[in-house]
This record gives C-alpha cells, structure tokens and sequence, in this order.
C-alpha cells in the first residue's frame, strides 16, 4: 500500500513478536481511516476491500475502536453491497457497526432487512441505541419488533422522552445495587452484570425504596475489606437531573461537575436511567457546529454535500426574511430622499454609520449570547446589566466617530458633516449597545432560540436607527452642509 | 431555609433511616448551588456561611461533587477569608477545592501561601494540575517548588507541552501493565495503583520496549482466569495521539471514536500519557463558546462580568479593522456620487443589494466554517466544490431579486430600475458564494482562525462588490433610469 494512505488519526499496533499481527488488518485500518482523495490517490476501492477482507480481519477492525469508520464507509454501498456486507458478519459485529451509523444510515440499513434479522442484531445493541433506531422505523414494523423483543417495556419506557432530552439520552444499562450489601457481593455481582453495561468505574446505590442514595466507586469497591457495606463508603450527595432537561442543560451540568455518569431521577428520586460520558461529548459537539451555522442564518439540516436544490431550499426562506428587513432600512433611506439629494455626500458616510452599528451590536450579542449558553445571565433578573454595553458604546463610539468625522470632514471640506458623523455614531452605538443586549435575552424569554434570529433583529434595528439618526441631524443641520 | 433557594441542579441525598444525613449539609449545597439573586432574596450570606459551617460538613461537601461551587463562591472572598478558608481545612480537601478553581483565582490563591502549604496541597494533586498551576507562577517561585517536588521530573516533562496541545492536557496517571502479566496479577497491582490514578476502566498494555502495544478492559480482568495473559484480552488496534496535536483535534478524534481515555504516544510508540475524557470536555465546551464569541467580533477574554473599560479595550481594535472595511464601502460608492445625484432612488436600492449579499454569503460561510470544524473540507482538495454556492447563489439571487426588483420598479415607476436591481442582486450572490466559500478555507490555509476574521472580509466583498456592480449598471443604464 502507498505510503501517503496515512492521516491525523494515529492508532497503535503491537509489533512485538509475541503478538501476530496481520498486515491486512493494518491496511484495512489504514484505508477506511484516510480520505477520498487519499484513496484515489493510492488507487484503493474502500468498497470492494471491505467486501473481500477476510471475515476475521474485519470483525477484529470493527471490535478495535474502528467501527465508526467502517459504517461512514458503508455510506457509499448500494443496497446490493449493504446486504451482502451484512451476510458476511455475525450479528453482534453487524450491531457494532449499525450502532455507529447516522440515523438516515440506520433506517436504510434496517430496511433491507427482514424481521429475524432485526431482532438478531438488536439483541446485541443498547436498549438506548435500539429506542433510538425504532423510534423512526414505520409504526407496524414498529409495533411487530416490540411485540417480539424481550425488553420491549424498558425500550417502550425510553422511547416515551423527547430525543433532545435527558430522558431521550440516557441508557438503562447502569450497575445499581442495594446500599446494605456488602464490597463482597458487590463485586460479584459487578462481575456477573459488568459485560451488559455501559460502564462500570461508578456503581449506583440504591435505598430500601429503590431511591438513588448516592454513588459508589468501583476503586473503593476493590480496595476495601469484603464485609465493609456499600453505604459505608458511598458518596451521599450526588448531582442528578430529571428526565424533561433539555440534552444541553446536562451537557454543561456534566462539564461543571466533570461527571463520567449523570444519573436521571424522578422527582420521588427513583433512578430512571444514566447518561453516559460519551452521549454527553455528542451533545456538545453537535450543539457546537450547530450555533456555527444557526448564528449565520443556515439550516442545521444543510451541509457540505447537501444539492443545489436543497441548498436554495434551506437557505430561501431565511433571505426572505431578510429581505423584509432589508426594506425597512432601505424606506428609512427613501424618507430622506430630499436630504440626500441637496449633499450626495451623505450617501457615502450613512453606510460607514450603519455597518460600524451593526458590528459593535454584533460583538455585545456574541457576549450576551455565550452568557445565555453558559447560564449566567437571563432578562428578568440582569437587565441592569443593559448599562454597561450603553456606556462602552459611548466610549467606542466617540473614538471610532471621531476617526470617521475627521476622515469624512477633511475629505468633503466640511467640518459640520465631521460633526454629524461623530454624533450618530455614538447614538448608533448606544441603539447597538442596546439591542446586542435585549434581542437574545427577549428572544430566549420567549423560548426562541437566540443563536438563530438574533443577529437579523440587531442588524435591521443598528440599519434604519443608524440611517434616521443620521439623515435626521443632516436634515436639521442642512443650512451648513450645503 | 428558604423554599426559594431551588435551581437547576438536583441532587440526590439519601433520606434513608439508615443513614445519619446532616441537615446543615443539604442546606450548605443548597447555597452554593444556588445563584446571587436566589441568596439575595432568602437572605443568605455565602461567604459567612462557607466560613462557619462546621469543619466536617464543609468536608463533605466538597467530597460530594461540590467542590466546583465551593471554588466558585471562593472567588467573592477578600485575601483574609481565603486565608480563613484555608486554615479550616486539611490539604487534601484545599487541594480539591484548587483543582477545580479557574486560573487566576489558582494563582490568586497560592500567592497567599508559603512553600510548605503549597507542597501540602501538590502532594493530594494530580500531576498536569501542579504542572498547570507551576506553569503560572512566577518563575523563581517555580523553580524553587520543583526542586522540593517528589515527582518534579514527570511535572517538568508535562510542563513542555504548550497549553492547548495533546500533551499539555494529557495526564501521567494512568495504569500500563506488561502484555506478558496474568490477569491475577494484574488485578492485584490495579487495586494497588488505583487510588492513585484517573481512570480505571481502561488499562494499557505495554510491550517489551515498553511501547504501546493494546488496552484492556477492566470488564474482561474482572471475568477472565486468573492465568490469563493480558495480551490474549486486549484490544490490539487503539487509536492514538501525539502530543503536538491541537486539544480542539484531540476533542474531535475522542468524540468520532467514542474514547473515554485518549492514550498520546510518541514517533516510536511510547506511552507518554492519557488525555482523560472529562478535559475533553472542557475542551468541546471551551471551543463552543469561543466560537460564538469570535464569530461576534468579541474577545474571548470578555464576559458579562468584564468592566467598561475592559470591554472598550477589548472591542476596540476590532472596530478599527471593520472601520476601515467600512471606508472601502464608502469609498466606493463615492466614485458614483454622480450617478447617484442623478436618479436619488438608487441611494435607496443599493443598500438592499449589499445588505442581502451579506446574509447570503453569510449563509455559505456558516456551512464552510462547520465543514472546517468537522474536517471534511480543506482548499487544496475540494476548491472545486465552489460550484456549488455559485449556482445556488444565481438562483437564490435570482428569486429574491425578483421580489426586490418588482417592489422597486413599482414603488419608483421605472421597470428599468428593477431590472438592474435582479442582475445586481444575482451579481452579489454570486460574489457572496465565491467570498462565502472562499474567505475561510484561504484563512485555514494561512493558519488564520477562520471562526474570528471571516465574516469581516466577507462584508467588506458583498459591500463594496454590491455597491460596484449596482452603481455601474445603473451608470450604463443611466438615459433609462432619469
């Protein structure tokens, strides 16, 4: 194989002699971890080389940590190769992999496949991933799997949460046991149920109740003498969250308290379920590259291989929006049509007015817009805070304005508009103080989402205040401009 | 206390018979839990209340998972009450409290202390915490602390790494075990080594030459025989880092894999330490709010809490680059003060023009900027892919253009006006998907963070681009349009 099939995902493999290592597996490695263009570069067809490795190179691929790049892979198969992929795995390798997949993905793979297969494969799967995966599935086919799976009632009981929630983010496979046994029966227990869960470093306690009377370490478990109680070395008091909070909310709940296992309760303090580290690194990776695209008006359905159609699609409904306010600022100009006609010079400085307006506005909502996410600011309790932004507007804009002013003065011979500039760009400003301030807090008191429409609401009030501001004072001071 | 003092965070605290849980404490995290506001109206003094609770209590919450609140409320405390604060607990439970307060609080704190303190409260902290904080520290002081230090030399090695690299987030607590151990000895060396270490669940497994060679699962220790050799259970192919990869790589490599432990390895295979999954966290977390804040034209420095004059130095510069952008525009449009004395109504349109030319491209650059993030997208592979926001441009353009060009016909009498107005709105589309897709792959490339500078070349292009190709058309134009 080329050389140049390596990228910035490194991986080790032992090449002491005690362990026989097979070339083609490191191949296999290597292909489905580089790029396209690498690929094509070395001549290699992923496709045909995932449908022709030998079955035992493969299946050790996908049970190392590579089973995520064997399902973005398969994303190039057609029907055809999907189902003959499937004939040559066993079911837990194929669960593996379907685990893997993105939703669209999942629902593809799944429908090729009859009943028998499905209910093979689930068995190998989280009762989590498998909610997940039915919960889109049509509602007969639905309907015939539940009726036909062993642990339907917990899988019907986790599909009844939102997706987005902790309820829809948590996994029932956790290790709870009762706070009077003893580190002893603990341990064999663990043993016993370790295989079928998600993890294993924090056991749960449970009290007589079947409440969640704290946490248990597995390091604690093992050290400590075997007829020591679980309740004699738990942690009591433990941070917990109710199935309804929002999958965001938990993410930085789990940041801040740097939790590996976030347990879920009811609100008599039963233990529903755990959200798992793993989910909760998803969480913040997709709310991520989410706000990127929200705070530039795209659509988080669209990406860098979405059509032409779909872009338009996507992309349309908020130009339109757009456009609107657009001929808001733009009637704002046609009112002071006379004005501008008497000094044409106006023109070319109300754009400079309006664009650093909407900037410093942009720069106040970023701050208040990382406030809102982070949980430290909200409407009813800080709208004090609006005088702070007011008052560096000020500032800002005197410095900025008078830059302007005397660049705008000395380039039209005439002092008065310098004075003008100055003026508006700190009334300017302050609307974008303002604005950059009260838009994301309104919008969030009014449970829409801030990363989204913020930014359109702000530029359309720093465009037709800044315009007004300006062309009123040019109106009045029209005898000296002139 | 006040019913009042509820928020967001539950927490579990066992109400069992069995165990004697102190009310004092369920009150203490109530309040640190709690936000100002809340304390303000059920009128209670945290500071006071953190520096008199009983010793034990104070103890146990910070056992607990609170220990990030208490670091929190410690940042309210005058030099004298941090003092107070330290005199009443032991080193282990300050250094708990150390670990989890923000960098310059760390620094604020150990400053107060003398040598003896400082190496009471190191010894109970893991090794990239010391090096972290040692890091900060002036550099006599450094020195001196290192040369008392037991394990100056693993502190020092952490201390190469730059900050926001594999290396300087990695830690050396970790347990590698031979490949050639029985899983009975190993079990007995883990519970030895435990106490002392980050993670348990995964355990790495080292070759001859103590180079990586595999990680076993503490699952598969606990279930296996005892004359199990580790190199039969481990996992041969695991996916590695170096130590010069960027934290923002390393947090995305941990998420596609779902890794709960990240291992960084050198050219030649050795372990030199493991990236824990709570820091990649930090790291997603750290990376989404900067973004927001870049994309904002903010300082990543500023907060709400930042004063006036920090937000006016912070937001300053920034200004003064758009500021310029703002002239180029400006100066633009001056070229066709002409143009635009003649037929006023086109003052009016252009800012339309430039205005939905921003959004547009703003869109595009969303889309871009998320690609980089994922890394599915760089210059050198996929410039061709510009086709694409091109083409949506002209029929986004197009469309919206219409609209826009049928209200100014109507609104001015003059379907020569709307004309123009479709072909320069279908022009600045396309210059907004060109500039869009184009501005922040050049930035990546130029090793520029296209999150902070893109959206300012961008506007600058759709505005002074706009403005031109409206203007000229309308100058060519000009007998239709009078």
């Amino acid at each position: 194989m080329d050389d140049k099939i390596l990228n910035d995902v490194g991986f080790t493999s032992p090449n002491a002699d005690f362990v026989e290592e097979d070339e083609e597996i490191i191949e296999l490695i290597d292909a489905i971890t580089a790029d396209e263009d690498e690929l094509e570069e070395a001549d290699v067809d992923l496709t045909d080389m995932l449908l022709t490795t030998e079955q035992e190179e493969l299946e050790e691929v996908i049970e190392s940590d590579f089973a995520i790049d064997v399902a973005i892979a398969m994303e190039e198969f057609t029907d055809e190769e999907l189902l003959a992929f499937y004939e040559r795995l066993d079911h837990e390798h194929v669960a593996q992999v379907l685990e893997q997949m993105d939703e669209d993905m999942q629902q593809r793979f799944v429908d090729l496949l009859d009943y028998e297969a499905i209910l093979g494969i689930f068995k190998y799967m989280s009762n989590d991933d498998v909610a997940d995966i039915l919960g889109e599935m049509p509602v007969n086919r639905r309907k015939t799997i539940l009726r036909r799976l062993k642990s339907s009632d917990e899988i019907q009981s986790l599909m009844l949460y939102e997706d987005d929630t902790a309820g829809g983010i948590m996994t029932t496979e956790y290790i709870a046991l009762s706070a009077t046994m003893t580190v002893e029966k603990a341990l064999a227990k663990i043993k016993e149920i370790a295989p079928k869960t998600e993890i294993i470093d924090t056991i749960f306690v449970l009290g007589a109740k079947k409440e969640l009377v704290g946490t248990a370490d597995l390091r604690d478990i093992l050290v400590e003498e075997n007829h020591v109680l679980l309740e004699e070395i738990m942690y009591d008091n433990v941070v917990t969250v109710t199935p309804d909070m929002d999958q965001e909310e938990v993410s930085h709940i789990a940041s801040k308290y740097d939790l590996t296992a976030v347990p879920v309760v009811n609100r008599k303090g039963a233990l529903l379920g755990i959200i798992t580290v793993d989910d909760i690194i998803d969480v913040l990776f997709e709310e991520q590259t989410e706000d990127i695209l929200k705070m530039g008006g795209a659509n988080a359905e669209e990406g860098i291989d979405s059509t032409i159609i779909e872009s338009v699609k996507f992309r349309l409904p908020w130009l339109m929006v757009n456009l609107v306010t657009a001929f808001m600022a733009s009637f704002t100009l046609s009112m002071f049509e006379d004005t501008i006609s008497q000094v044409v010079a106006l023109s070319a400085t109300m754009t400079i007015i309006a664009n650093m307006g909407g900037n410093a506005g942009n720069q106040t909502m970023a701050i208040i817009l990382r406030s809102i996410t982070l949980g430290e600011i909200n409407l009813k309790d800080d709208w004090r805070k609006v005088f702070k932004p007011i008052f560096a507007g000020i500032i800002n804009g005197a410095i900025i304005g008078s830059i302007a002013g005397v660049i705008v003065a000395l380039k039209y011979g005439n002092p008065y508009l310098g004075v003008i500039t100055v003026l508006a760009m700190i009334a300017n400003n302050i609307v974008a103080g303002i604005f950059g301030f009260f838009v994301p807090l309104v919008l969030k008191a009014l449970k829409v989402d801030p990363a989204l429409a913020s930014s359109i609401f702000l530029t359309a009030a720093t465009d037709v205040l800044g315009f007004f501001v300006f062309l009123s004072l040019a109106k009045v001071f029209m005898p000296l401009l002139v």
